[in-house]
């Protein structure tokens, strides 16, 4: 069975919890019960949220090697975490960088990622559907 | 019954057909047959290719009142044309800007969208999946 | 009897159809007549619009020669048409940039005319009025 | 019967005596005796001309209540006075920002305004026409 | 008994006249007597307005040797009065830098100041309390 | 009884201890006892301070719903850390950001706050006084 | 026999017949006709000029598989059109990119080529000769 | 008999009282007795000194006709005053700006003039021998 | 017994496991292994890794006191932590800042580190000889 | 008989010997040879090479007045000396410059020459053919 | 009796010979000639010209022990020599740096002097006068 | 036996004799001996030091096929150099730049090497121990 890891930055576990008018009102559990429901029964999901980088780095480095795709949204990281950035081409994990908002409509400073360029792609503004259509890009790529 | 438009830009009309290392060896027709399978009986997909930014405008404006929702790869365009930029928000239509690669891994210049901005999201790096993903995003709202 | 050519670029062809809030009610047609009621007898207004940065260029080259005058709205193209720039100052032709709201104030990309400086000069943020303050600048140095 | 605040800024008052070839021979004397005849008996023109920058502050804040227009040539203050910008926007005055030759055509520094982005528009090149197309909007607008 | 110099720059004499939203709807008058109150018997408040950056400088000049402090509202000449710089380091006055509003949450342009490097320090965002935090920092000082 | 977070960033725990001449003799215990002192008995001061960017996000989603106010010297996280930023915004916590040296005669990099402007305002400068400003902004508003 | 393609982009037309002092009085016929007598009889000649970008990228997606190699003098795309790079590049031609006149020596913009990079090389400042060198070039390749 | 004017810009009537380390401990009328023993008598120097930028300008503007050559040391206008430039262009006064210290190893914005290219020269660092110098200049020319 | 420092920054826990291209295959126990056979019996090496710089940071300053020296290697931190910068200098530790490979043939962003420039010197493209060569300067200097 | 001068600036003496892949195999001495070759008997060729730019200065100095012509490969230098630009608009040689490499697809910096402003054109990428073709323009125009 | 250097460097050698609109007809020659004069007869002034950075170098450390000033005319190299500047610095040796024309009015890159930093002053604009005027303030030092 | 290069650069001649404060007191010469007693008995040292570009370049070219590497340090060529990187490059010797003193806590300019992108490494701020590091590396290599 694949794993996938799901990996959440800083501030997204208010999620749902504030600024509803950017982010929706639905949670971060409601999120992790809906990507799920949308995985098929052959693949595990395994959740992470830390607003701490390093720790992030740590998550991704002790479960690269199980796992067959990383989705992650690193929140306000994306803009300046060289480390995960690291984190990532150096365990070589297939990933996807994705964003509930649209960030390329946001400030100037949130429109520059310095994580994508070492993943897969980017998705960003679908809402939740941003991290459903990660994951079916490696369901999809499973089969 | 909903209607969706599919907008290529420049070159994208020598898919499969020339750099299958960057592009994949599919052509616009696979990708169009590709799309048309995943989509839903109840939605109809309209595709148009052109090499002329004036011809894209064009399209936009004189489908965008019978459509619920446009995906654009606007090719090379993407990086300067300010001009189908405000075709997209003087129309107001609901669109998803799509690339095949990964822009963000590319030069310089490609890594910034001034499209992006008045779209939906964007959706880079998954192959065709990236124009699935969109179409995905549209059947799930129409739902 | 002079001519006075007024070319319109990419999406004005939407005026009064769309973002009635920044550009108002009034339709292309609606400027086209206004214009001509302006025009004194002896001058004759020949109008042309078109999305297409080429077909611009290709009817300011046919048109120059017998015309007094240019009032060009470039639109979009306003920011990055050397092509358009090249075509006004090749065939030297009188020419006034106008727009219809102050580009001054709005998105950093549109406070830049790459056009202007090949121009008589520039008028932005007077509504319709921008237009007839060109005309009345080629009616008064006829007179 | 309305009132049009004309305001002048620095070395403006050598307008005329100094570099023909860019500002033409007539003065401001001569620019002002032009607006009045073509201003309608009913609109009163108040003009005033400094070359202190505070002082066309004290001017536009003592008279803007009582006015209702603006027409300014900030001159060489146009590129760096948010001072001026600020007053304009203060008193919230109906402002056209006017210049006699095309700053856009000029040095670098001379074609970013930091005072027309607080204003209604912008005119430019067209000699003391600038100035006529600015009265003629206020003159228009009124009726 | 100690002196402190309370300098306001341009516009800021409209204070509770204009933009409310922004300023409060508090005078120049109501910020002065505010000041006083907070004064204890002991200290003396000179205060000064001008929109003329020269003016402010004279009066720096001609009063800082009598002062032991300067509470200095630049307006928009925070940020590009080289010259108000200069006579506040050529003075040596202790001098602490005042806004109502947070510059640093308002234009690119307002967000630098070219007067705080010589300053004490700076303090903005608290309205009138701004001020009144810059002149319990001189009372503290003095005793 | 109201609530106040006063959250320090990294190596503000060596004040007192280290580099005297910039940050004075006084310890990080010292400053706390003097904010004690400073608060009247109806207002409680909640202490924190980590070297741990994430650790200080933590704090603030957690304390912030029952905290009227929170004043931040977040260190060097100043110039880089948009995740604070956003903790900031997203818990809508009224917030001035304090620094003991006036960072605008400091280093360029130390010029800008990527912080501020989520902030109500910003204080710096005024040694430990930059604390108690903000402490008495809060009591002022409370009252 | 080889075929080697000669594209000229906007404003190319009006060789000759504008602007002569820094373009010449030789028209784009008279330059066709030079560079037929300078093609040895084993080469064909196929000529195409556009003002619009797309027809260019049509022209060349169309011709470069049947070619030898490609001449073009963009014109003013020259700097900003990565549509037209992008099918050189997609076509995989052996290009040569020629300008009359010295771009290295005129206005800023024009000294950066956006197309350059995806060519064999560049020629600038030769007259009609910047084509002949061209054409030269790929003469002595086929022998 | 010639005449040549020596202007000074703001905070220059505290030479000698404040900063001596950077200005040497001589005043304002030391220069100006310094300059006029250095004169023959065959010159008239008219000295002016201002805070304010537009009574420099008033001055240059009243006196130039007169005058064979000004000197002037704008000091901090020198960085952003386009409104002096601009009354010395206007006015076309051969002119010479001076800086008692050298500009050039001072912080970055004192290192770019605005004034310097409308000027016949400049000459910093060497004391009041820049202003020496500069008189020399006029001097060696009249004869 | 002196004592010096080792401190490893993020994923150079993964040294000898990943990209060993870039890195080698020798891990980080390997590469400690080899430095305490270089130290001199006389010598305390006191190793440490962590991928969250908070935890660097504290590192840094509980054992600043009783070392003699810091070698360290920020990795992604290198480019944009002042924390640990402030750390540094703060503690005013001897510091020796080191990378494996040459960080000025790398990427744009990891040619600039914002550390060194309070470390006594910096050493890169060495491989494990970095760490040597920076031991060797403590060793030098101790004796 | 007509005098060119051909100029190849530092390690250009190493062609043939030195990276092959980029300058292909064939030395210095072969590409004079062949340009002797090209030449009509009627144009005396005249070599230099040095990696000293003060010498190459020196022999254009020396040779410009017999010359008819300059081909220079500036090597480096191209990049940044003014010094070399000035020899040849001080001499006002006619020159081209040359490049065997299309500098325009490798690193940032070598795309920029600071010399070709000065001359003629510039041709790049093309081989010896570059110099071929410069040569060929010189024989052109004398004849 | 003090000795003053003279350095010349590239181009300068051409004075007199090329480009006399800008430099006027006056030869090296003629210039040192003048400045002998010039210089009372207890003053020994060494000439040195070179194309050469590195001998400018060299002349600079091998004479600047006997010397009491050096006036430089470093030419183009003024803009990029840090060299120069090391060695002007690293011998302490009081330096004037002097132009014939006035940089400020020439090309961007001619306005940036990399040595003036290290100079006492800059003089430039007066022709040969610039020299004149180094050549005074040594002689009134000295006395 | 292996032969090593030492090539030192521009004013690097005056050590110990000028700035000890920057550079200590040892001589060049003091360096050479220092180096040698280093250097194993097997190993043959090089020294070369220049001020002339040019000639570091010739030197490198001419000894680098009988050298196993180079210690180079460029003095101030290592900022703008183009030619001496590519003379490394070109001869594909296995280089370490070294510096003396820390550049990248120096000047803005001085942090940036254009050489070191193609060196083995770059080692710079530990004194004379800078060269011995370099040398160390290469005996250690040679074993």
């Amino acid at each position: 069975m694949s794993v996938i890891l799901v990996v959440n930055g800083p501030n997204l576990n208010l999620l749902g919890k504030r600024e509803p008018e950017t982010y929706g009102d639905k949670t971060l559990g409601d999120l992790q019960e809906y990507l799920r429901e949308a995985a098929s029964d052959s693949v595990e999901l395994i959740f992470f949220q830390s607003n701490i980088e390093g720790e992030m780095i740590d998550f991704i480095q002790k479960n690269s090697e199980k796992a067959d795709g990383l989705i992650i949204n690193p929140g306000a990281y994306t803009h300046y975490s060289y480390a995960i950035r690291d984190a990532i081409s150096a365990t070589d994990i297939d990933t996807i960088e994705v964003h509930i908002s649209n960030i390329h409509r946001r400030e100037e400073f949130r429109q520059r990622s310095v994580i994508a360029p070492v993943c897969r792609g980017q998705i960003s503004g679908l809402g939740f559907g941003s991290y459903i259509a990660a994951l079916n890009y490696f369901l999809d790529k499973r089969s």
